[in-house]
């Protein structure tokens, strides 16, 4: 996700520092112009602007609390745009420490896949200081379609992404238990699909991944069933902190966990519609054609 | 939802010959220049075309297979497009009758409320045999904005109906878990709703009842709660013919019947989203305001 999202601030005129745990992985930028910094905490300087897209919450407490602490060197006045999907609660925390330092957090989680980066589709998210969000926005606007802001509080965007990304898989399971039945009814499952996702359910999520679940296409994977398995943990925990139960993303947690011990790891997270179908003992259900 | 299609019919020059159990609903058509029939079976003669949109299996196998036979007033080759929300099975089983008698079932049911239906709205899924479907065209043209065929097994429009009411009934719990862990993290559900039915799922259903879950407002009732209790266990019914475990279908099931329990059957069918509400404890959630 990083390189496509780096790509449009160059593309649109900024000039970046850049680093990635595999260096090799930034050379691409490098050739548009970019330069490149050896250690994380060197992409910052003091009043700038980092980008942060990592992989979870304790890769993101690394980098903004760990010993190369960004929150130091972003001092004084410096702005930390995070945009992964992390928990609300390091979100917050990690704004303190940021806070603490005499730097600013701004958290700005994505919807949207690598070729929605590219194609500055990505939906995104914002919430942190608002004199920061305000700031930090034309470095948005040039990563993204959209961008919804929900106030000062710093986790409230990772709340948002968290609900987000729950409603998308519960839409795989609801899709993969209607479909399975009128598969097994003798209907035709992607006729199906497509009459709702072009009328009632007239929208990304359903049409993008309503014809993947009727076609049991999984692969290549736009997101990694795993990448899932991560953001129903976070939501559980977040619903857990605030005392809610969620007996579908219960559910949804055991389909990625099936999912994987089934050998399906390398797949689309959609895949877990994959468990309806096995549980109805269809047999057509490998998913890799 | 009988009398905004049965007025469509009127308008688009049918003569109608009309009847309801309760005899004083059908004045409004009479004014409109329909005829009245004192039995149910009265409104065929040999060769017609008859609609019926009844209340459940039972009062739709006793119109085409009771004392008066709707079955039997058609043949020769009138049409019966049956366009109540009932299960595949009673559908397969009255086309069988029809079929004994001389005349022909089609199966029509339709998506959309009232509203929709006074505005030639609905959407309409159709099947059973292919030249009785092309002669009925033009009176399910007078009566939708779109119509999608699913082939001559009488029963497949209404798996494919109960498929798409099983998939809105799941939006509402997705919506519901969502928003409740949204709101006890401290962001504000419309907000958050209105983002997600802006961009990932910009669509009718998402747009109309999650707005309407966010508010909790549940009245007045566009599909009564009971109605969806119906067909839900429609569904469940007839996954379990087909072998198909359905946990999230399950789980509204228990939605609706707690939801019914605790004195929300007055009700829109959406007004189960309270339950994910009332089991975190949320107090301000009597949907009435």
């Amino acid at each position: 996700m990083g390189m496509p999202m780096a790509s449009n601030l160059i593309a649109a005129g900024y000039q970046l520092t850049v680093y990635n745990r595999t260096a090799s992985k930034a050379e691409p930028l490098l050739s548009l112009g970019a330069h490149r910094a050896d250690r994380a905490g060197d992409v910052a300087q003091p009043g700038g602007i980092v980008v942060s897209m990592l992989a979870d919450d304790s890769s993101l407490e690394a980098l903004v609390a760990g010993p190369d602490a960004l929150a130091e060197h972003l001092a004084p006045d410096g702005i930390h745009i995070s945009m992964t999907t992390v928990s609300p609660a390091i979100t917050r925390k990690l704004a303190r420490v940021h806070a603490d330092h005499g730097s600013v957090m701004v958290s700005a989680p994505v919807f949207g896949r690598p070729n929605a980066a590219a194609a500055k589709m990505l939906w995104i998210c914002t919430s942190g200081p608002n004199d920061a969000k305000a700031k930090v926005r034309p470095v948005l606007d040039a990563m993204g379609q959209g961008i919804f802001d929900f106030g000062d509080d710093p986790g409230a965007a990772n709340v948002v992404k968290l609900c987000g990304n729950f409603m998308i898989a519960a839409s795989f399971e609801a899709m993969s238990e209607a479909l399975t039945m009128v598969q097994k009814s003798g209907v035709d499952p992607v006729a199906t699909i497509e009459m709702l996702s072009s009328t009632l359910f007239a929208s990304p999520v359903y049409q993008g991944y309503g014809a993947a679940i009727a076609h049991r296409k999984f692969t290549p994977a736009g997101f990694r069933l795993p990448l899932g398995l991560k953001d129903i943990d976070l939501v559980l925990k977040t619903a857990t902190e605030a005392n809610v139960p969620m007996p579908t993303a219960s559910l949804l947690r055991d389909r990625f966990i099936s999912a994987i011990a089934k050998g399906r790891a390398a797949m689309d997270w959609s895949a877990i519609a994959l468990g309806a179908a096995d549980d109805a003992g269809l047999k057509d259900t490998q998913g890799t054609h």
